[in-house]
Parts: C-alpha cells; sequence; structure tokens
C-alpha cells in the first residue's frame, strides 16, 4: 500500500495528538477555526477552488480517481504455473458497503479471458430434454429477467492459511471473492422450456474458454436458485467475469459458476468432470478425499484494522468487515478483540440479503496496548464460524479447499497489523 | 445506437420467424440440435474456444467488453454554454437491475470537475455550533459508516419535453438519474460533534469546485437522513461525482448534493443563494416563482422498449424500467400498452428501499400492431406519476425542472419506438 503524505498541521496534530477520549474532540483547536470563520475567511480553500475544473466530454466511461491508483485487484506470481490459470484478488481493505466495482472482482481462469463476440455467441440445452434448444443472446433477454445479490467466492480463498499464518494481507488471504448484482434468467425457466425428462437429476455446464471449464451440476440446485446471467452491477458482465453470459450458483464454490457458458447438458448421474475428481475435492486425514464439497459455509473477516490498514491512533476505531454464508442469510457477527476470549454483536448494515456479503462494524475505543482482533459469523442455521483448530480436527493438514476459518489480527503497541494464527 | 451484426442462421430465423405462439418455441430447430448432440458434435463450438485466452495482470482495473463501447454516458454540446457548466446522460437503456455502474452515472457540472488530493481535503463545520471542526478524510472514516442506496436525479432531468416531445431517446430525455449504494457519515452525527446552537435552522452547504457551488439546506432534513459519503457502490467516489465528499441529500434534488464538499456553516435562515433564486425555481402561470421545491415526487420510466430498444419481432416482450420516489418507496408500477385506457400492475424486483430506484418488469405478448406503452409509479404515500398535462394545468408552461410525468412510447408496426406526448 503506496504511503500518503500529509502537509496539513490538523492532520499532522491528530496523529500525534493525546491518548483516547471524546471522538475527534482533539481533531482541530475551535478557537483559530472561530477567528477565521469571524473574519469570513474559511481556512480550508485550497487550489483546485481557484481553476476551473475539467469540461464534460462525450463517451467517458468513467475512471476512478488518479489518488486511488493504489486500489486495484493483484496477483502472486509464483502462485499457478502459468499467467493464463492464474488468480488476481479483489483489494478487501479498500471496499466499502457490500457491492464489489465491476473493476475491482477478483479473477481465477483455467485457460485465460475468452473474448467473445457476443453478436456470435450461442448456448445450447440438449441432453435429457424433450426440446434441445440453441439460444442466441437477444433470445435469452426476451425472457423474464431476475436481479439477485450473491458473493462468489473460490474454494481455493484462505488455502493457504491451512499450513500456518503466510501472506501478510488481508487482499491475499480472503480476496478471492466478490459480490454484485446479477441479472440474467433463471435455469428453472431454461429447463421449462426445454422440458427436462424425469430421469434428469444432473447437468453438465461447459464453458466456452479453451480450457473448457466444466462441472456437474445437480439438478435440484439448478431448479433451486440458479441462474445464467448476462449483467453484474446494472451493465453486460466483464470479460473476465465471462461476458456474455456465466452461470450463477449462489452460496456455492466459484468454479461452479461457468463463465463463457456455451452448453448445459442433462443426465442422470454426474460427469466425473476432470474438475471434480483431480481438483476441487478435499483430501482427509484417511487418504480418502471429500467430493461434492459445493457450499462455502459461514464466514467472516475484518477487512480494517488489517495488515494493509493500520491503526493510526490511539481512541475510538471504526473496526469494519464482511461476512457471508452460502447457506442463507448472516444473522449474526460477533467481535473480540482479545483472541476470542470475549464477544460483543457487531453492527449489521442491510439489506441483509441471502447468499450475499453483508457489511459489519463494531466501535473499538484502543488502550494502545496489543490486540487480537478476531470476527465470527453465525447464519440463521445457527451455523457459528469455527477455528482453523476446530476445522483440522475434523479434516486434518492436507486440504486446499474450504478454509471459513476465524482470522486473528495481531495489533501491536504501534498499530501495525499481523496475521497470526493463535488458535 | 449501433447496429450490431448477425451472421447466425439462428438469429437470422429468429427475426424474420413466425409471429406470436410459445416464447421461443421458434428460436430453433430442434431436429438439427439432436443431429448435432447425437454426433457428440456441439454446434457452438466458436473461434474463441481454440485459443488460449488473455492471462492475469498486475493491476487490472477493469473495463467493459470492446462490444459494450456503446454503452457510454452521451453529451449535447448545444445544451449549455460551455462544457464545463455541461451534463453527460447516463445510457438507461443498457442498464440492468437497480445499481447504475460507477462508470456510467450521470454528471453535471457548474465549474468543471475539481482534482481534489484527499491528503489536503478538508471540511469545515463551523456558524451557529458550540464547536466549529475541521475534519480530514481520515476524521471522517474513523465516524461510525452508514451505507444506504439511493437514486440522484437532477431537478431538470426530462426538463426538455415541458414544451413537447423532443428527443427521441431515453437516454437525454431521463438520463439525468443514477442509484448507487453510498457510504459514508450521517450529517446528524456530524452535527452533533459540533453541539448546533438551539437557533440553528439552516445549513449552508458549499462545494470546492471553481463555481463554489452552494445551497441552503433545512436543518430538520439534515439531521433526518443526510450523509457526508466518501464512497459509492463499494469503492471511493469519482472525480466527477465529488472525490473525495459529497453531499447525500436522499430524495431531493440533485443540485443540493454539493460535490467536493469543503464547507458547512449553520445559520438561522436560508441563504438565498444564486443557486435557490436565479436557478432551480419553477416559474408559474402568475408569473411568481415557487423556491425550494426540493422534493423529487414519484415517476418511472420504461428503459426497454424505447427510441434506444426497438422491439425486435411479434410475441412475448420483457418490458421493463425504473421507478422511484424522492418520498419513500414505490409501492406499485403500473403498465399501460394502450396509451393510458388499461393499467396492469408490473412486476417488482426487490429490495424495494427508501429513495431508491426499483427495477420493474412486465410481459407483454406484442401482436403487432402500433401500440403507446406508458409506466406510472405509484409509492407508499400514495402519490400517482400524472401526466404532462395534469402538470400544465397547475404548472403552466414555463417549467424546466420537475417534470415527473409519465413518458409514452409509440410503437409503430415494424417494432420502430417514437417519443410522443399524448395527454
Amino acid at each position: 500500500m503506496p504511503e500518503k503524505k500529509s502537509n496539513t498541521p490538523n492532520r499532522r496534530q491528530f496523529l500525534t495528538g493525546a491518548a483516547g477520549g471524546a471522538l475527534l474532540a482533539s481533531a482541530v483547536n475551535p478557537a483559530a477555526v472561530l477567528a477565521a470563520a469571524k473574519e469570513n475567511q474559511a481556512p480550508n480553500v485550497a487550489d483546485w477552488s481557484r481553476y476551473l475544473g475539467d469540461g464534460v466530454v462525450e463517451n467517458p466511461y468513467g475512471v476512478p480517481s488518479e489518488y486511488e491508483a493504489h486500489v486495484v485487484r493483484r496477483t502472486v506470481e509464483w502462485l499457478t504455473a502459468t499467467r493464463e490459470s492464474s488468480i488476481c484478488f479483489t483489494p478487501l481493505q479498500d471496499l466499502h458497503g457490500f457491492i464489489t466495482p465491476n473493476g475491482l472482482c477478483f479473477e481465477r481462469h483455467h485457460g485465460g479471458v475468452a473474448h467473445v463476440n457476443p453478436d456470435d455467441f450461442q448456448l445450447m440445452v440438449h441432453g435429457m430434454v424433450d426440446k434441445p434448444l440453441i439460444f442466441s443472446l437477444e433470445d435469452l433477454k426476451r425472457f423474464p429477467a431476475e436481479n439477485k445479490f450473491h458473493f462468489l467466492e473460490c474454494a481455493a480463498n484462505s488455502g493457504m492459511e491451512w499450513h500456518g499464518a503466510q501472506l501478510n494481507s488481508v487482499q491475499y488471504t480472503n480476496g478471492m471473492i466478490h459480490c454484485v448484482q446479477y441479472t440474467g434468467v433463471s435455469l428453472r425457466t431454461l429447463l421449462n422450456e426445454c422440458g427436462v425428462s424425469s430421469k434428469g437429476k444432473w447437468l453438465h455446464v461447459e464453458g466456452g474458454d479453451s480450457a473448457g471449464m466444466n462441472r456437474s451440476l445437480p439438478m435440484d440446485k439448478a431448479l433451486d436458485d440458479c441462474m445464467v446471467a448476462y449483467a453484474m452491477n446494472g451493465e453486460m458482465l466483464r470479460p473476465e467475469n465471462g461476458y456474455p453470459l456465466r452461470l450463477v450458483v449462489p452460496g456455492w464454490e466459484g468454479n461452479l459458476w461457468i463463465k463463457w457458458l456455451r452448453r448445459i447438458e442433462v443426465g442422470d448421474q454426474p460427469w466425473h468432470a476432470r474438475e471434480e475428481t483431480a481438483k476441487y475435492t478435499d483430501l482427509m486425514p484417511t487418504g480418502k478425499a471429500r467430493r461434492f464439497t459445493w457450499v462455502m459455509e459461514p464466514k467472516s473477516i475484518i477487512t480494517s484494522p488489517s495488515p494493509e490498514k493500520p491503526v493510526l491512533q490511539k481512541g475510538v476505531q471504526n473496526i469494519t468487515g464482511l461476512a457471508w454464508s452460502g447457506q442463507g442469510k448472516v444473522k449474526r457477527v460477533d467481535i473480540s478483540v482479545d483472541g476470542g476470549k470475549n464477544w460483543r454483536p457487531a453492527k449489521l448494515h442491510g439489506p441483509i440479503m441471502e447468499k450475499c456479503m453483508t457489511r459489519f462494524s463494531y466501535e473499538w475505543d484502543w488502550n494502545g496496548n496489543p490486540a487480537l482482533l478476531e470476527s465470527r459469523a453465525i447464519d440463521d442455521t445457527g451455523y457459528v464460524q469455527p477455528t482453523i483448530k476446530q476445522l483440522r480436527e475434523i479434516r486434518g493438514a492436507e486440504s486446499i479447499y474450504h478454509n471459513n476459518s476465524i482470522q486473528t489480527w495481531h495489533v501491536n503497541e504501534k498499530g501495525v497489523v499481523d496475521n497470526v494464527q493463535t488458535r
């Protein structure tokens, strides 16, 4: 995270000011402001008020401020064999609310980003159906649309943490997730249009990328809440998110959300695709592997303070973060500042929706002593987010996927935040 | 709107296919698909499946697909004297759901876009307060944050329609609106921090742009639901939307939502700023002008079909659009396909929130005859969106602002859509 310069007397005073006390009461010298205000001369007339700003131009698809250039997805060179099968992570530490801007949604590809011409795009639905059909994008847009907010989390999010605290970052440890509003057609509607055979119990869903990314999806889930989405956050999908069509599988691991979706085949049993045999399985202590572990269980993460967002001073802090559950709605988030000894409920920011991220916040008056910050999510099934120790007792230490354990941040007396595992 | 080429037999057949009938049943020849599928040779394997896609790169702040280059804000050269006091319009016809992506939020400036260095930014709160304070951006981020979805509509949205149907476009007639999730601090919290005098009944809010855009805001509204926002849709405000801080005045006209907010002064009466004397007033038939007409009353617009989105074929269509109310929640949207003679309720897509856009949709089986499409919004106060004739009866024909009348789209037998005023 690039350092920012601060030359304002106000901020300097604030950072080095007296400890604790009433929120912001020491932020400024009231007498000095009053004197300036009485003379009708505001102390904060800055250069940018003296010059005519930029005019409106045709076709300006907007971009962030130059001062926000550090808020970007970031990748790790050594994590995968090639850039075409790589990942870049969402900068959770700089997000607000619960929506991820499209330009910051994490990427995970198996054969790079396919560039699909929407006019030549087709989706085929076939197999155990009465009437196989091919849909153009315009065909799909004629169906009644659904609009749903959902998080999308990679099964490997926090996967590197199975073996102990490694990356000192909230972006790299938890950034394989995003949350947007999807628009598209319910899979139920498309399958009804084709007429599914009573023998049809599974779908084989396949992407149009060079990897032909594909998986098996049980019919019950397909008919429950899946959709084929062409838009996210109000506009068409971005190329790296499957433009012009992707599968949305609410609450289930991201590799099922096939991008550049080209084919859905209905069958009576799973396909045992490579991505559910060689990969995306969980090696258990017995030496056997769990398969078809689709659901992303309740999880939460404090995004600030975090390694990227140190505590700048003593006194009242706004602890904030994100919680989610692939099983339903977030019901409660608890905060601990002493490594899990005591818990207090955080405030949840609505609207709280099914299989969607929920922003939480908690006011913490820091006395300057070292602290261990944790959050734990509880969803409406009653499931409580576990510790890594509890997960390891059941699943051993060889897993990569489905690490939804509690993250501990250590705050030292200088406000520096480190990733630690204490329990 | 640029034309798209279509070379697929499927789409050609679809566009020239037989009239009406079951939804999409004629989209494709099932026998042909079956034959291809039986040979295990999908008919829709395209070029992009044959080549390795783009790899992940460091720092990729994402942008839309090259095929979506037509989805941009657009401006009108002749509308204002200079580009620094101009407007560019949101492409409503291409939006989905109810969120406007940050890159497509309409712009309206009075002195161009100020470029503010967040490290030098200050907000001063002074006047009739016990303790005048200056806040840095970091100070503001320490306060408990609020996250709220709200629409922002310019008082002049649809203003050119007062004198009759003029622009054959939903973007230009209704595009001075956007809807995002804002994150910031409630104005109530900041004012409480400063301690407002019992005599303080008004605020003077001033921007840091070269125009020093400023207005008077009544204390009741400030304490009710206003906020100072630093983020929109999950990331920091864009420069053209007031980076790093703007006022959010839910449900009220856009010119009150001061951008690059630098100063809030508390007083006992309004300031009678230029923007509430010379401008943003409504000239009435008596020759006098209404002042302080802040609330944006219930309104709705069909975004597809629209002049930019013609009807492509007979049969079932998805009529869709957006509705909003500055008074509360959208309770119902009615659709007419015969110019207001008969009305049927549209489906509303949740979550439905206060002073926020709501997406609606309605299935319409078009028989190929000319039609007059209209929508009307009803909010939870019972207010029903009026016709332009009803508005003119009260307010005459000299107004520019606050035109929330019903928009009529004429669909001809070829599916071409025109902006008309029938009543």
